[in-house]
């Protein structure tokens, strides 16, 4: 658990960009004070020669102003890039004008991410010797860092874990919150590999107008939700930070390592943090972080630092591990790879996330199926044409369509799929018919869930979040 | 271990003040936009309301640009009072240009808290029912916050405990960093308290260039010597921030409630942090603060909030626990009391503290009866005069002759003490019989100390740092 000084050697890019950024300050304040020339000369020369090592460390120009971060791509994903009908997407604010929602492979530019493209769909079947999930063939994971270096390590018997987390800001769940543990669990059992799931209750606590107690209680909560959906004992460790952190001093050292290596200019320009941020928002990512290396569980992998970590998430956690991902190789650590989602649409439309406060703008883990057939007859935004007639003549859209989106999330079968994109298109099937095969499927998977969650005792939620040694191939 | 919602919908000083400056930016704004006459006037009216509401909060005007403390001194100990003579005194940072050493009266009045006059040393001897310790009779613990409080509540059998600590930056401990710990121990026996003692390895790394494990390291041989000043371990818990705080959720959970209340803003005023910084700097004055509240020890104190805590330490650490009573009524706990002791100065004077990283700068724990003597000859400042014959004529001084001030510190006989001064100010001691008088009290201090030190096992040590209940009167 040393630190790696010879890795602490190397200046990092943001480093040297805050040193690029104060020699600048440097020169200008020497011309302002009309400085001897051969001062201002040797001072210019030392900003060109910082300015070439910059090139050379991020293969970009150094831009006053652009912190540089993983790839090269500006650091916070909300910087402008010339257009003015950008995305907002951070871990607190994701915003499209955009009926379609988000533009994914603007993000993925601006992120400086990788595509998952058909070719690394194809290695993940090869590898895992098993059709991709859903979630894969239909891109709804669409972007990742460093995917085939996992796999390239996987062929060659060098295992991986898994992390996710979520933020457990109440006690109701939507469908859309299962998008990264459906999947993660498919990981889990393709690949027969550990997973830590991180509740960030110390996280709502700073950010919402929640006690402790009613924070912790909802990460107790939310466990139950995501234990049903499936994951196996032996091989997951779920925490509570609050819990956690108080349970792991080799937790706790990671975390204070990784603090010593972020300033506050950093987050700043990461997420956006303002001097009126209480302290504990600035160090919070530490702490989102810390999971991204295994020995902060030493239950689980021993004093072992150097396992890989790929961690399923939305696109809008990614600052987090932008963030690790800079500081990873200056404490002598890999850096986690990941496998990025695209949002889950509200009821409304795909131009906003949803929100847990309000009921209608999704479905809930424990709406009733009336609830569900209400919620989507009423306030599923539609693609069809206003009269029946319209709708047959000219068709509907399936791209702005949130019955068809859901569907795309929830329905298995790929040719019934394609047949509803083609039949709503055509005018075939109308707006009715179409709500009506998502409550269909929807009711089900509901119902089926709020039965695996009713048995879920306090003793199983306890079994799973209990610090201790799991079962996988070494 | 909830919050106090009530106690935090009444605004703080420091809320009231940031409230007042950006309401003073919005009288400018408004004027330099020329806008309205009736909006500036309304603006305008504001701004006068809260500015009473401020005066009658701190007692204190508003001034921009000077953030209200406790007991509404300014926030920053180094901030000037129109003199140009100021001494410099934060965690970090001790310097004074005066042979005397600094000016504790006037750093009494910048910090805001109260001197020990005769009347409280006389009233702390008739509720111990024993002769006040000499760093008492001396004015060597010379400041206070809220004693008196803690007096009355201890009349009325309402006990408390004591928190004091240190940071490990080195295995090497010298008699200067003894001295909160002889009185803290003094205090333990005289009031049967508890008593926490917190070692910040944590901030040792953050600050340091060390590794956590050498931070660590010297946190448990600085415990041995702490241990060696003859605490009870019945009545004491030793503890390494890297292994208690992640082994204590109640500990970590009052860690996020600070951190939720104090802002950048305040810790940028209070400890000079800029946007460099790394964050772990940043959100660690939580981790001092939270020893200040007794439920961060349920294995001492089970769920109980409200037990009085006094902080025995040196000055220049008021900044962390003027920041500790800022929160403390915020999140529903008691402000803790504290009493504050003067710098022990080097060997070589007053003006500045002492560096464990020089050797003779002071007389270290381990150091030989020889080199005791060696150190004292050759280092000790001297008030002599230059000659035997000028020093019979015209004395020496002994309020700069650093070993007279060390006697001060270790010389228990009141009477001998006085007679020393006596001599020395008349000529009559001189400065060779002076340096023999002192290394004859430090010799067998430091002799019987290493032997104490020497018979601390392990175990003893193991004993003393596992969170385990405490013996006290309750």
């Amino acid at each position: 658990m040393a630190d790696s000084p010879d890795a602490e050697r190397t200046m990092s890019p943001m480093e040297l960009y805050e040193k690029l950024t104060s020699q600048g300050d440097q020169v200008r304040a020497l011309k302002t004070a009309k400085a001897d020339k051969a001062e201002i000369d040797a001072a210019v020369q030392l900003l060109l020669q910082l300015k070439l090592e910059y090139k050379k460390l991020t293969g970009q120009d150094y831009k006053a102003g652009s912190p540089p971060s993983d790839n090269s791509a500006p650091f916070n994903g909300a910087v402008e890039d010339g257009t003015n009908d950008e995305d907002t997407v951070d871990p607190w604010n994701v915003s499209t004008s955009n009926a379609k929602g988000v533009d994914y492979d603007k993000l993925i530019v601006r992120f400086g991410s990788s595509k998952i493209d058909q070719k690394l769909v194809d290695r993940i079947e090869k590898v895992a010797g098993q059709q991709p999930h859903r979630f894969l063939r239909r891109g709804i994971f669409f972007s990742h860092r460093d995917m085939h270096q996992v796999l390239d390590a996987y062929e060659k018997q060098k295992s991986f874990y898994l992390y996710t987390g979520r933020g457990p800001s109440s006690e109701a769940m939507h469908v859309g919150h299962l998008i990264p543990f459906i999947f993660t669990k498919w990981l889990q059992d393709v690949f027969d590999v550990p997973l830590v799931i991180q509740l960030t209750d110390d996280e709502k606590y700073l950010w919402k107008d929640l006690t402790i107690e009613e924070c912790h209680r909802f990460a107790v909560e939310n466990a139950k939700d995501i234990i049903a959906c499936g994951f196996d004992v032996n091989k997951t460790f779920i925490f509570s930070d609050l819990d956690y952190m108080g349970a792991s001093p080799e937790f706790y050292r990671n975390v204070v390592k990784i603090e010593k290596h972020v300033t506050f200019n950093q987050v700043k320009g990461i997420f956006g943090f303002t001097d009126s941020d209480c302290i504990g928002k600035i160090s919070f990512p530490a702490i989102q972080a810390a999971p991204s290396f295994s020995n902060s569980f030493p239950q689980i992998f021993g004093s072992r630092k150097d396992i890989q970590c790929l961690i399923p998430c939305a696109i809008d956690q990614d600052p987090y591990f932008r963030m690790t991902r800079d500081v990873a190789p200056r404490i002598g650590y890999p850096k986690p790879a990941l496998l990025h989602s695209t949002f889950f649409p509200a009821l409304q439309g795909a131009q906003t996330k949803m929100s847990a406060s309000d009921a209608n703008s999704s479905i809930f883990l424990t709406d009733t199926p009336k609830q569900i057939k209400n919620k989507v007859n009423k306030h599923a935004f539609s693609g069809g044409k206003d009269t029946v007639e319209e709708h047959r003549k000219y068709g509907g859209n399936p791209d702005v369509d949130v019955s068809f989106m859901y569907l795309t999330f929830f329905l298995e079968d790929d040719e019934q799929l394609e047949k509803i994109r083609q039949d709503y298109a055509s005018g075939a099937l109308l707006t009715g018919e179409l709500k009506k095969l998502l409550i269909e499927t929807l009711q089900p998977m509901i119902a089926q869930h709020q039965e695996r969650r009713k048995h879920i005792t306090d003793e199983t939620v306890k079994q799973f979040m209990t610090p201790r040694p799991l079962n996988f191939k070494q």
